[in-house]
């Protein structure tokens, strides 16, 4: 099979660097995730995937990407037949993840899914199940989860070293520009703020519990009607967890300065502000102990991860069923927002 | 009429001060009102109200008090021939607002009551009624209206020097200690958390906004059922207000550390953090410039405020009315809990 993985053999050659195709030559993919992939372990830039043939000469030029591994979207189906790609990273516009993921996987590449995973579950699951069926791996960019300030977080959490933890506080936001931009687009978002970046307040929630909250109760506000007429300008939410715990969250297209989270447990409290910025993330805990580990690269991480996955033929921990279960509650977000009621998600 | 004041001739004598006697003797008496009145300017500690003949005597020999101006529940009535005082800052616990209220304002007198005003819209519009009827000034304890770091904060506002608010997130709490205490027992405080200290992240949300909100929904939790069998533990809730503003808040009686809040506008955030200690407040804002006024005690510039209202006839910021919109706005909030629904309050 054309671009298939030997996982032992792979795993037998620590040296071998795994290709990577991005699709989507976007902002996120120049000046994040191509950076990035230059400081992986395991992983190289190997190809592109891009619709604007500009951006494939200037790529091209950059990276010295050979003419046989750059593809657009209706040529990417030949991906099966380059055996220099080994994953593609999906970097598209929220609600072309899927078509971009059934392609790479139709053509037999493993896929890592920029966040949010697509714009509702049944397309999540689409992923899934094509991945599954093409017998490749899935994972969603969840950056965060390889940043070890979060990391630091997550085990102050399940060790309980303040004891259980009962609210917490999250919230992402920031001061969108360009109103032309595709992120304003419901068609291509498939949401605003929520789906941008409250969903790292969302995954906060979730992975400092450790549990998948069972109800959700939402507040919308537009102030700006022509900006967001099509998307979601500021969100608060609040989430309950099966063991009590309580969440209150927001997030905005509107203003800047939230992006943290705080976890408040029976003996103190610890989180990050700024939390889920590129770069310079600050811990605090109540006890005065610093939180304060190396900085990395998330992206390279991130795909270092993925790698790994793939050549030791394990599950990523932000595999496409995380993906999709951070979806479900996006949506539940909406719905609750859409009825005035709280929605149940157990 | 006895113990009446003429105001005219009070502002003729700004030296003159008016005789505050304090009903109830628990630790806020005892450890923050008693010593703030020797701060004042226009008040002074005249006579005190209390069930226990133990603290009576205390009182009286550390503040001098001369028996003539000492009083019980049962006898309080009797303030009305006693010209020494002017008035009675009620300080019991909650559900015995209302009738500590009704009986100094029968007697003639001024009423300060401690927030939250009473534990029903019902029982505040009775203090409302009786303090009317008497001709009397009623005003609640709200010392943070009078504290500087707040007050440049509602001025930030509503200057709009960060351009228009568009979220508030606000919370406070604290680890709750003695289990017998009477917060704790519905039938005396009315609530938990939300009644106690939510009421201050409540009254933030309104002084920042300069509005009242529209519609409420709250999450409850309750992880020690034992301890909190009575009363709320730990609540989640949103609020909207008429200009679109949006404010997300929290309180607990369970966990240290939540005691802040955060205006975000559209051109930069400001806030406190802690917000509502009885000193210690810390303000930020995201141009780095300083919200650093000198401390004040709280409780002396509301006494002070408070005796000028009486002295010039003016009506309090912190009125009843004032006081009643919170507790409308706190039974919402137990009314979402308890329906599961939001609650329109316009």
């Amino acid at each position: 099979m054309p671009g298939m993985l030997t996982p032992m053999a792979r795993a037998a050659d620590p040296d071998k660097k795994l290709g990577f195709a991005l699709c989507g030559l976007g902002s996120l993919s120049t000046n994040q995730i191509a950076p990035a992939l230059q400081k992986t372990r395991s992983c190289r830039l190997a190809g592109i995937i891009t619709g604007t043939p500009a951006k494939a000469e200037k790529w091209k030029a950059q990276y010295k990407i050979p003419d046989k591994n750059i593809y657009n979207y209706e040529t990417m189906h030949r991906l099966s037949e380059n055996p220099d790609i080994d994953v593609v990273y999906v970097v598209t516009p929220n609600a072309l993840h899927a078509e971009h993921t059934l392609k790479a996987a139709k053509a037999g590449k493993h896929v890592l899914s920029e966040k949010p995973m697509e714009v509702s579950v049944q397309k999540c699951q689409q992923m899934i199940d094509a991945c599954k069926e093409a017998g490749r791996k899935l994972a969603v960019g969840y950056r965060c989860q390889f940043e070890p300030h979060h990391l630091e977080c997550m085990r102050l959490a399940r060790e309980k070293v303040f004891g259980d933890i009962k609210i917490i506080e999250a919230g992402f936001g920031f001061r969108i520009g360009d109103p032309t931009q595709w992120r304003l687009k419901q068609g291509l978002a498939g949401g605003g703020a929520l789906m941008d970046v409250g969903i790292y307040a969302l995954q906060a929630t979730r992975y400092l519990t450790g549990e998948e909250p069972i109800t959700v109760s939402a507040m919308e506000t537009k102030t700006d009607p022509v900006k967001f007429k099509d998307v979601d300008e500021s969100i608060v939410w609040q989430l309950k967890f099966p063991r009590g715990i309580i969440a209150y969250c927001s997030t905005t297209y509107l203003v800047n300065g939230i992006n943290r989270y705080t976890a408040y447990a029976e003996k103190g409290w610890f989180g990050l502000d700024p939390a889920y910025s590129y770069g310079g993330i600050r811990g605090r805990r109540s006890d005065g102990k610093e939180i304060a580990p190396e900085e990395i690269d998330q992206f390279a991480a991130e795909m270092d991860n993925f790698a790994q996955c793939i050549l030791t033929n394990t599950t990523s921990k932000v595999s496409g069923e995380e993906g999709l279960r951070d979806v479900r509650i996006l949506m539940a977000v909406y719905e609750s927002i859409k009825t005035g009621q709280p929605v149940k998600l157990a």
